[in-house]
């Protein structure tokens, strides 16, 4: 099975929008253990698109395309195909009372043009959007004019916006697929978060006990991220599902305490749902990190029955009446130290009225270094009533990547304690 | 003049990897005035990337390929591309001694296999590459067999890793293509960045004033964000500076007040500027938004003279002790009301001593919905010593988005009041 995919888009042409459906959706299909063979990017003119696509069904036995669903002038993707296949638009009344309940939901006028969305080309599949308005389409291109021997492919078109298109593509697009392109041999892939170990160590403990089964054909793969290390088993055949299986079970007892979660994962989900399920709560004081740790916690649903306060305390006034930092522990050891962490980390934990505290305080830069404390300086304070642990890193990066990081080690550290101790 | 660009890798097609090189090519190519017409995604095997350039080949004035020169077993760019066109391959004694002098600079021995970096196209231009050790390599395929009308093309391998691509670009083939290809006509780009508006309604408020423009050839695009359109205008040929001038100029009179920036501007960094600007501070109480806003202020390099502090008052306690809100507030209205949002405002302007605060309450969701206020439902507060102002909307979305266009609203809020005002 073959699979090409088309992204729309002057403004992917004109360098000012990064691509980033190509690598979710080739994961998303990697995943489910298809390989997209070509992936093409062209403007939003008529000429490039309907190349692109003729082009595309002429190899592929799938054709994705991205963007240019949308109302406005240049969404002409819509038009431009149902044109290439001798298609005829209808309007669907059942997209577009969608549409208009997407709008009065929100209390905002109708646009006059967000009819053009609810466009079909006869025969098409409707996939619902649930998060905006232009729905995906599937069209079943039989015969096929394209290909030399007439073979059929099928067509999917998606809207440009990734908040759409990727739960649209989760719950519509990969069921349709996997209907309609049975693996035939057995397909395993399955992925372990891991946090604390750089890929090169990880792959140090794991390869040797793992090499039986790479022997056997399958992949042992690694990504590097920020702060994480997936590690990903892809087997084909009818022992894949026993291959990684085994690979997990080796995986678990060679470097079990730094495997966090597996698939999807993140680790502020599985923090969240570790204090949920002891019924404990958590408070954080934030300097460096700027409301990073609170943001990524509260992205989760459940986070208001975990998260009693967030305090981000830049200034160090903030730090006195916030949290109850004694300006003598400022003025002594200074708004980078163990103390002030160690300080804060209490002080949030008595604001909050938590049972777990994290406080964080460094120096994020570019600017703010000092003698002996140089940038990506930062002390992480964990307070419970066991008491406050502080621990110092030095995360010289960028400045997002220095929080995104840091917050990874205190939400990891934090993690393992909660694990741990059965109660704060 | 056309251009297409080719990145070959496997690693593309798992989506284990981001393609940067299509944006950050294309972005430096549009500011030159040249603009990619096809960018094309393969995997590392001969068939496919013969296939690709090819194609290229067939259509375009110049074909730009990215990966697959380095020394292991899946880098065969080179080999192939040399092999398409029946050029011999010679070790080029100047570039091995470049890859020497590389490796024995940096303390290392010369790993066996990169010699094949060495190896040249007979007749090709070698692009010195400064920051790793295989070159760029430049080919003038003249005639060129695959183009109906043999009309030669320029063809032109650069190396995968960005850190060594980018540099080459700029020093060795951006000056190459502006000496092969000199820009006959004017090029003009202009991006402007606008909240509060969505596309449709964007296109109805502008593309009338702009159509004596638009028939006159210049490309009006949009590209929606969330909470934000990016508005876009391309021209070409002696007039085009002219063109996107007078586009900027009625855009700005009909949406100004909805226009925060251009090109790469983002909202935060337009809010952290122009406080500092005025010497002016911000404190922030964020209930729904949970640090989203402060995360956002706290990733732009200057926040921490503008940021005094941030309150993250998820329950009703925290919003009691930290910022004041009357218990009886919070009683009679509820946590989501704007009597709240007014009081969470003023207490964290007087608790951060700052000119300015936001603050945010509402129902991120998926649950806690109430009657009468759905999902959705949030009031954001903006203090200033002019007094509060608390505005109301229902943002129904996921909760990530939820919380994305919350601060974008909020954002886009205090910005146009710290405009409107000198002073807080």
């Amino acid at each position: 099975m073959t699979i090409e995919l088309i992204n729309t888009g002057s403004e992917l042409m004109l360098g000012r929008v990064l691509n980033t459906h190509q690598q979710w959706l080739c994961a998303r299909l990697a995943d489910l253990g298809y390989m997209v063979n070509r992936q093409v990017a062209v403007p939003d003119t008529a000429i490039d698109i309907e190349q692109a696509v003729r082009e595309g069904l002429s190899r592929a036995d799938l054709v994705i395309t991205t963007g240019g669903l949308g109302p406005t002038c240049d969404d002409i993707t819509r038009e431009r195909i149902a044109g290439l296949l001798g298609l005829s638009l209808h309007r669907n009344a059942s997209v577009e009372a969608q549409i208009h309940a997407y709008f009065i939901s929100r209390g905002r006028p109708i646009p006059l043009r967000t009819h053009v969305e609810a466009m079909i080309p006869e025969g098409a599949v409707v996939l619902p959007n649930r998060h905006g308005t232009a729905p995906g389409i599937a069209i079943q291109v039989s015969p096929n004019p394209f290909r030399h021997d007439g073979r059929p492919s099928w067509l999917v078109m998606l809207p440009g916006p990734p908040r759409e298109l990727r739960p649209l593509f989760d719950t519509e697009v990969a069921p349709l697929i996997q209907r309609l392109f049975p693996a035939v041999d057995g397909f395993a892939c399955r992925t372990l978060k891991t946090t604390g170990l750089g890929e090169s160590a990880m792959e140090e403990l794991i390869a040797g006990p793992l090499k039986h089964l790479t022997d056997q054909g399958m992949d042992l793969g690694f990504c590097a991220r920020v702060g994480e290390v997936d590690v990903r088993f892809v087997a084909r055949g009818l022992q894949a599902d026993a291959l990684v299986a085994e690979a997990e079970f080796i995986t678990q007892r060679w470097v079990g305490p730094h495997i966090f979660g597996a698939q999807d994962d993140i680790l502020e989900s599985v923090v969240v749902n570790a204090l949920a399920a002891r019924g404990q709560t958590l408070a954080l004081a934030e300097s460096c990190t700027g409301g990073h740790i609170a943001n990524r916690i509260t992205n989760i649903p459940g986070a208001s029955a975990v998260l009693t306060a967030g305090f981000v305390t830049y200034a160090n006034a903030a730090k006195i009446t916030a949290l109850g930092v004694p300006e003598s522990t400022l003025r002594d050891h200074g708004a980078v130290s163990e103390q002030t962490a160690r300080a804060m980390a209490d002080g949030a934990r008595k604001a909050g009225s938590a049972d777990w505290a994290i406080s964080v305080t460094g120096i994020a830069g570019p600017s703010g270094a000092t003698l002996g404390k140089p940038v990506g300086t930062v002390f992480i304070g964990i307070a419970s009533d066991h008491g406050t642990e502080v621990f110092h890193q030095i995360n010289a990066f960028d400045r997002e990547t220095f929080k995104y990081l840091t917050a990874q080690q205190a939400l990891s550290r934090l993690l393992r304690r909660i694990q741990a101790g059965g109660t704060a």
